[in-house]
């Protein structure tokens, strides 16, 4: 699975396969690339936000999530990595590309990998996603 | 197919690809989810617009698809769901996130269904996109 | 590989897999539609930039590019065009629907084909995404 996108709706969905996928005791490998890549920054997963299309929906939304007491995106990656069968990659072209440093990385992260990597895991992975 | 988009452009791209595959006698398997999900909802596949970026292009884009009496994403869903190779699948969580109620849907949807049901079938198909 | 997409972060996202494909010797196929057909039109894939969300990053995005002397995504095209194993595939239905002429595509493009020659392709293909 790539995640490219950094808006909130698409993390959740990621993290939503993700999670399902480990608990059918699947092995997960994420590769976050771009505005997924920042999201692996300290801090910075809690900020991820709807897109400008859907901005008006944004309060409700969040109201909701609370409500249902659902987990953040963070609470559920800590949560697949418990499980050891998820590993993420973080993407080493955009960590350059926006000055992105290993040590502002959440620790979750496993690997710095370029995209050879990404590609020698989906050739072999049943289902392979870009998000 | 995971549809989670619910811009005219993705929706388009997604059913032209799942008309493309069903007129190839290929099964399709469409899991709605996010805004792909809010496109299940009666009277909501006529409101989609092109995304932001792109809302300068907005009135000469409908006006070319009505000179070329393009079919709208509706019938386009409703053509591939009489060769009764289409299947439509609703996301549940995001039916509870954002309140979305059964009898609100479109009766073309076959089955509410969670990310587990996705992913089974997807690591059997031969193609499996997210848009 | 669907390239739908038309903002630099995506087409970047497109063109380094496919660019890390090819170095591994590895056949790739294109097919642009939407937003992404629109970056083969002569002149076009200079224009491109960051999705709205992130306009903000735009200035220091290309600074960083020229200070790494990155390529260009045009660049990357060429030189995976060179290796012999990208082809590169125009949406027709696409190209009605915004009026796009043959002879403004660039020359690298190989084939104009409907959505059935992708999905052939992709049902043989390794790793399929949509970008």
């Amino acid at each position: 699975m790539v995640v490219e996108s950094g808006t909130i709706d698409k993390i959740y969905c990621a993290f939503i396969l993700g999670s399902t996928a480990v608990s059918m005791g699947t092995e997960v490998h994420m590769y976050f690339t771009f505005w997924g890549l920042q999201m692996l920054q300290k801090g910075e997963m809690e900020k991820a936000r709807l897109p400008v299309e859907y901005q008006h929906m944004e309060e409700s939304f969040w109201k909701k999530l609370e409500e249902m007491k659902y987990p953040t995106p963070y609470e559920l990656l800590k949560s697949m990595k418990g499980s050891g069968l998820l590993h993420i990659y973080a993407c080493t072209p955009t960590m350059e590309m926006f000055g992105v440093k290993k040590e502002n990385l959440i620790p979750e992260v496993d690997k710095l990998v370029g995209a050879a990597t990404f590609l020698d895991i989906a050739a072999d992975a049943d289902v392979s996603l870009f998000i």
